[in-house]
């Protein structure tokens, strides 16, 4: 089974994405929300049917775990009603994905995070997600300013509500970012990998999981700059005095396989541990055109996985058995299906 | 001859950085600038020879090209007049280093960049340090608000004087924050790898060497994320509609070595052609320990390459022939000793 641990909802029907547009507009002008609009199943459909599920079945995976389009988070505008009211349309979106293809689909929410607010709407979004959704997981905004990168870091005690709700619940946090709205950093191609970076070397400093000892979080694309500067990381933590990598952070830590061609795919299946890399693609996402070199789509990391040298069991483990074991919700779920 | 293109004086004499903490005294009180204290060749020398001679001489390189420390460069502290008067201070030391050794280093020169200031006095200043003090290349923050990100990006016509300068006086940039001081960002975890990722995105979504066609920058840190992601930002530049890479930034932009272990070293010869790439260690550094896996310094990058599966050929051009293109000024001075 291949389990693609990194989809966002980047196609949804359009009339979502204008209300969105709306609102906004009616934020500025100081009038209340219009009328969330009419979706009906047939326009949910089409828009899967024409473009993930497309590509699922051409690439071959079986399950994608499927969130909100990040770049649409946007938790730096508006304020926190703003912010909780898109959250709730966005993550009901995917509800709907999950219930018309549920072969196919499993939910991870997107929380209503907004600077200067503190958690409580967040956790409260996190358990209607979970409990009441059935989703498996959650997306973390480590700078919710939007490029501004004015919040705390993700070990300051600003976060530990919500690392105590998502214990109890037992279900991980992606740590992914939104949109920019600081001009120099664009956000698929810097904004995300900056991020990445910066939220594992934010834990290199901290001890969070002493704290937290089963807190997970997954770091997508690859983890930033992160397994291709390993040697810097654990270098830096031994100046740091900090424990090893591996007993410090690789408990909790984990890095999809968003690196869109084979050679970094090679680097992470060789300095990252098997155990710590879960099968991501974030299709359809921020890179969509085709390789010229190889005549494939860059973000069919499948095929890097396929092609990378590592042996069976480690590819399954990839594809299935770590996210499985990341995610106990999904692999509760799917048990209970019999698969 | 093998050419180290990345080493700051991490160990100039403690007088300077004493003076230094004192005139960011004085100006936050409001007073003039303390007498700058004498440092005698004896200190000068002391530090050099006990500190980056002694690992020069240990490791085989030859030559270092030589700047002010990267960290204390501290743009973001003061103002205009304050980061003047620090540079030339800095700037000064790196000139007594190479008139006390000769054969081992030549300078490079850090900037009285400034928030909020034009760049009337960083061209001056790098007009002294070239035509004056005979250094060969400039170091320029594209963030002097010291991880605030507060300033315009590298492809605004805000910095065309320097970039005109630059190309008259036929001079590189290495393109180099200072520290951070924004808490997310950890400055050698995370502030260094986020700025050399976020100037190369900043490259592919401008036209800057179509107004600058014989401009050139290092993006130090082998390139931050970006050689790992290099299939990512393939892509990206492909939807941004912007040419090739290879022709769009690869004839104006090299990235250097200091990628502190071997797998990381082995994608970025696989991936970057040779001729982009320039030996560097930034030794006495961030990384300054001893990896525990290979029992030698994480930053002792001429070992990486000496491994790395390539050609004697490609080898000599990272260590020398590459570095001697980038840098004619410093090729000049080698011939004109007969090197």
């Amino acid at each position: 089974m291949i389990i693609d641990c990194h989809g966002h909802y980047t196609t949804v029907p359009e009339p979502h994405n204008q209300w969105r547009v709306d609102q906004l507009a009616a934020f500025k002008a100081g009038l209340p929300s219009p009328a969330y609009p009419e979706i009906s199943d047939a326009e949910v459909i089409a828009s899967i049917e024409g473009n993930q599920l497309k590509l699922i079945k051409e690439r071959g995976s079986d399950l994608t775990i499927f969130s909100p389009r990040a770049s649409h988070m946007g938790h730096h505008e508006g304020d926190q009603a703003v912010s909780l009211e898109w959250t709730v349309r966005c993550n009901n979106m995917i509800k709907r994905v999950v219930d018309l293809f549920p072969e196919y689909f499993v939910g991870v929410a997107q929380l209503p995070q907004s600077p200067g607010a503190d958690l409580t709407a967040s956790i409260a979004e996190l358990e209607r997600a979970v409990n009441e959704l059935g989703f498996i997981g959650v997306n973390l905004n480590p700078d919710p300013s939007g490029g501004q990168w004015q919040t705390l870091p993700l070990t300051d005690k600003y976060w530990y509500p919500l690392y105590e709700k998502m214990v109890e619940l037992d279900v991980p946090a992606m740590i992914h970012v939104s949109a920019s709205c600081n001009v120099n950093f664009h956000a698929t191609g810097a904004h995300y990998m900056n991020a990445d970076t910066t939220a594992f070397m934010q834990l290199i400093q901290g001890d969070l999981f002493k704290d937290f000892p089963t807190l997970r979080f997954i770091i997508p694309h690859g983890g930033g700059a992160v397994p291709y500067h390993w040697g810097r990381y654990r270098g830096l933590a031994d100046m740091l005095k900090q424990p090893s990598l591996d007993t410090h952070l690789m408990n909790n830590v984990f890095f999809d396989t968003c690196v869109y061609h084979q050679p970094g795919i090679d680097l992470l299946v060789e300095v990252i541990d098997n155990k710590n890399i879960l099968f991501g693609s974030e299709m359809i996402g921020a890179v969509r055109g085709i390789d010229p070199q190889t005549g494939h789509y860059f973000d069919d990391t499948k095929r890097y996985i396929d092609a990378a040298k590592i042996s069976q069991s480690e590819r399954e483990s990839i594809f299935e058995g770590n996210v499985r074991k990341v995610f106990p919700r999904l692999d509760a779920q799917l048990e209970a299906r019999g698969l």
